[in-house]
């Protein structure tokens, strides 16, 4: 067993690459940073906790990477540059062979987006696994909730629901063959942070949220902020590459209220549409348009043929669900 | 039971009252803050635990408090003003008669010094509380463990000793009468971050660490990180009220190894002793000197009358201890 201070040392104390912007990481009762002047400080802060948001004895490696994944799936729904993180750890033990690979996981993630670990803490307990990530945005360019207009158009970020749908093999809701759900899975376990796509969308782009907790109750949250209403298009929603293979009812509910995709869903002008297009590009990530803004409030489903949709569908609430 | 949503909305959520430093509050997907003008920021994370940081059926009131309190006095350590804080929260279920005098507490602190709710998550699950805090300090003014240097005095506001006798009564390692455990256990449940004293030490201390692994630990970090040693007078510790009415042995066990103090021990050159009784004064609180850096490396215990002690003591592990 290490101690609490080898743990720190050995599997996450480096020394700070951007020393510009970090003038003091691991070690002392703060870190220091200098954020750029004049930009505005992004941050949020996300807590995962085994048994619920994650399987016992997951892949430390690839949960490592998600843990800090989807905090910089916030980051990128401000669009915001990541800049720094803090991690806090509770663990039932100290073991090498599971903090060797949760650390390398993370500090990959970290490194492909220059985020910096600056700090954190580690305790006994239940596995929990806290961070806060630190990103940089120009004053009034984030990507808020409530900026949506009347006649923005809706769009979708890559593709939805295979998490869920992975769930879904996992849980037996429904039968998937070895491949299908392996091949899901993925997407549940090393979600792909939109990072370039959110900073080219900071001044075409209205309002964002990231898809966590599925795409009806985030963009209900961009809807309620915003005091407006929306018009999706069921079947105009990027389904996963193994969602794709399945029924229509299967396909519609998984993408409208999965979870864990990590997409970007954000509002912008009709009259963008082409630089949206192109900023995607270069992003390298396709975007699809899938609804419309409206004046009215609430969220109404139409199928292909523009007829409605009656579907029952519920967002993820943790004091909700079982 | 209150779902996720208006559980934050409810006693997590309120109008920033700094819309200067904070431009967007909790709500989106990231917290907004603008530091002000060529300020470096501080920051600070802090995870506690059911079972392992307090009792299980802690008085939810003061546990507020003191998640709060032990991030500040990581600011205080530093000596940067409170500027905003994060809450992560993982709950075993949403009870009003828990989440009220919970939010009170906390906020109650964070109103003391102008330390605003800015954002967090809140999940299902063992009892754990993550809390990161943003201080705002001016370039090279921070005070680091890395800066003390040979001769200097060795400080400590307040007193010591007392959370660590109130364990020592619960646990049933010595007999204390109810007064005098409920007396000693005021500094266990609601520690008093030195906020202010920090801020006045800019310029005059050195270096600076808050004892909450017990005063030879923490003290230990300075030492190790500023390559320097030291010599202690144990008998010139400031014990707590009721620890200075137990016998010599227990009164320097608790004064130099108890934890869960929140004082601040600080190194300054002994020409500023006038100025650090003075910042003191005006920070409204006792600082007492205890001892003297050295070159040699270690720590050195004497007694009262110069006399090396020597002492078994260990300071808080968190993978050491069962």
């Amino acid at each position: 067993m290490l101690s609490e201070f080898d743990l720190i040392a050995q599997y996450f104390t480096r020394p700070a690459r951007d020393t510009v912007r970090v003038a003091l990481s691991v070690g002392d009762d703060c870190a220091l940073i200098a954020p750029s002047p004049g930009m505005q400080l992004a941050i949020s802060t996300d807590m995962l906790v085994e048994g619920r948001h994650f399987f016992p004895g997951a892949d430390p490696f690839w949960l490592g990477h998600k843990c800090l994944a989807v905090n910089l799936s916030d980051l990128a729904a401000m669009g915001a540059k990541p800049l720094a993180f803090t991690l806090a750890l509770a663990l039932p033990d100290s073991r090498a062979e599971w903090l060797a690979p949760f650390s390398q996981g993370m500090l990959a993630l970290a490194d492909a987006h220059g985020c910096e670990l600056i700090g954190g803490d580690t305790t006994k307990g239940p596995l929990n696994i806290c961070i806060t990530v630190f990103g940089e945005v120009a004053p009034g360019q984030a990507l808020r909730r409530d900026r949506a207009m009347v006649s923005d158009d809706i769009w979708i970020s890559g593709t939805l629901g295979d998490a869920r749908l992975a769930l879904a093999g996992y849980r037996n809701e429904l039968a998937l063959d070895a491949d299908a759900l392996e091949a899901a899975a993925q997407r549940m376990h090393a979600p792909t942070p939109r990072v370039a796509l959110g900073q080219t969308l900071c001044g075409l782009a209205h309002a964002a949220i990231d898809i966590s907790d599925g795409l009806v109750g985030d963009l209900g949250h961009i809807l309620q902020r915003s005091r407006v209403g929306a018009t999706l298009d069921a079947d105009a929603l990027p389904a996963g590459p193994m969602l794709s293979m399945q029924p229509q009812d299967v396909r519609r509910r998984c993408a409208l209220a999965g979870g864990d995709d990590y997409e970007l869903c954000f509002t912008a002008p009709a009259k963008r549409r082409a630089e949206i297009l192109d900023a995607a590009r270069s992003a390298g990530i396709a975007v699809t348009r899938v609804g419309t803004i409206e004046s009215a409030p609430g969220l109404r489903l139409v199928g292909a043929n523009g007829a409605p949709l009656n579907l029952q569908l519920s967002s993820f609430d943790h004091f909700a669900s079982p």
